[in-house]
């Protein structure tokens, strides 16, 4: 790859990682709650991407990735790092094309993803996130077994397989008759949120695209408010394990800074409430991190009045354990 | 009403619910899950009703039984005694013709149910189900007050209203190019049961219906057994407090006689692992009810090697608490 090539996915990327996941990714619902209309005063559509194959969005990048390399090389398998969802995108993807994935995955990572990743057929190499560097233990592997590593969010082809979400909600939204003022995503590296940000601005260049971070987490919404790449302490913790990066990617930030109208961030006890709000009201199982922009609308982050507003519930990978832990703090039915 | 007229409705009379619903119920997912499909050897496509409008499918039918009333009479209200689902969807529907809804509820009923019930603008009558009779109490209030007596299944609006589930699970699977080998159909007094069948075996005449009832309510499947409406005790208790019915419906029974191939049963145990399931890998909240036909495939009760084989998340209202109680229990992840 040479040094100007332009890492950007364009749409022609992204319709042809949609072709390429036709038949092997679900084409999710856009789902629509009359208690969340009348609450905003608006028409709220949620990309129900926590139905997705591996229980949120990840597996779409993934597999555009595995689907693009060079066969000889990508049959000495691939691997990872990730907190769990990218492991079991990565771990189906592998799977389907034949080859092994092995996943580098923190010790202290929820219970059900790492099982979930064993489950697909990966193989777990644990590490210390508080201690260790997990990009010197996954590329000292990947090196000795020849390994490819496949990053979370930071390449092109990730980027253009998790755009493939925003030419769904796209053409959902023409289905039902509408164009969305607004779409909200949940951002860690960055990589659904500039897929989509390229897909669904693309026909409708007047929608506005915002990226939704935890409190602490928010090192989009800094860099984009600096205009370049910010790096954030990592030092205080969040409920959104699946949305812990102290840097926007190189790849996702330029196209993030061209193409969002800002960040959004929310609270870990904010997050709860969505959690809880997406259990009573809309019955769907929505892991921390998959609902921050459900939590910013919520909260009234985001001015939903008379306006069509899209969300990503990205991921609905959340043990048991915690999901009940949350559940019985009180929340959204006293609101 | 002459005694000769026929009550059941036919696929015309549920293409004509559907057409009064459009717009106003959701056309719910018809989801798949590549766990469910590799853990049974066949394809399981779940309607996931508990994404429908006041969270399960009840509201179809009250929408529609509303619809069809006298004018005048209408506006003097309606009445039901419902256990919660079926209140919910009154409520609604009585509200979208601006008319008032009064509902007998259980003092024991979920509490989420009773206070969706309020927040949906009904006026709640709570009564013992131990020690009162909810018919009686029902009768009274509506001779007083000149409501309208709605029932919650047995009523050919009704069935016709619940058959449009029918009728959308048969449209998606022509969508998705396959048809069902069987159907499986939550059932109480048999009002879903009875208006699916209908709307299914009528472009699909090959395709099974069961209905699937919990342990020790099994009224459908011993009625079919024994060719009549047959009575069961209502001592037991069970976790599933939308299927509890003694005896199947007058309208219903019939056409269930006519048109399932038999009654399937499934234990509370097998329900909560069946919650615990729809949690982990589906990602969706399931009330008990809701959950049996999902128990019927996960247990087993029904081959599905090699066969497309339908089932309808009826529902999803369930309290925290009690979810939050099943998810402690252990569960599916062990399997």
């Amino acid at each position: 790859m040479s040094a100007i090539r332009d890492l950007r996915p364009t749409i022609t990327d992204i319709r042809k990682a949609a072709e390429r996941l036709d038949g092997l990714a679900f084409r999710t619902p856009l789902l629509e709650s009359v208690d969340l209309n009348e609450r905003t005063g608006g028409r709220i559509l949620l990309k129900a991407e926590c139905l997705q194959r591996t229980g949120s969005f990840k597996f779409r990048g993934a597999y555009n990735a595995v689907s693009q390399m060079d066969p000889e090389i990508r049959s000495r398998g691939v691997l990872a790092w990730s907190s769990g969802n990218h492991a079991q995108g990565l771990a189906t993807a592998a799977r389907l094309h034949g080859i092994s994935a092995t996943i580098v995955m923190p010790k202290d990572a929820p219970e059900i993803k790492v099982a979930n990743a064993k489950r697909l057929g990966a193989t777990i190499v644990p590490y210390d996130r508080y201690n260790e560097i997990r990009e010197e233990i996954g590329g000292r592997i990947a090196d000795e077994h020849g390994l490819t590593i496949i990053p979370p969010y930071d390449d092109e082809h990730i980027v253009a397989g998790q755009g493939t979400v925003g030419l769904e909600i796209d053409a959902q939204c023409q289905e039902m008759g509408t164009e969305p003022d607004a779409l909200l995503l949940n951002c860690s590296g960055g990589g659904l949120t500039a897929g989509c940000a390229v897909a669904m601005t693309a026909n409708n260049p007047a929608t506005e695209i915002y990226c939704v971070e935890p409190e602490f987490y928010d090192d989009h919404a800094q860099s984009l408010a600096n205009g370049t790449r910010t790096e954030i302490s990592t030092d205080k913790r969040s409920i959104c394990d699946s949305l812990l990066t102290p840097i926007p990617g190189e790849v996702t930030f330029p196209i993030n800074k061209e193409l969002l109208s800002g960040g959004l961030t929310v609270t870990d006890d904010e997050i709860r409430d969505a959690i809880v709000y997406a259990f009573e009201r809309l019955k769907l199982v929505v892991e921390p991190g998959g609902a921050a922009s459900l939590a910013a609308i919520l909260t009234g982050r985001i001015d939903c009045k008379g306006r069509t507003v899209c969300a990503v519930l990205s991921g609905g990978n959340i043990t048991k354990e915690m999901f009940a832990e949350i559940m019985s703090r009180g929340g959204s039915s006293s609101r």
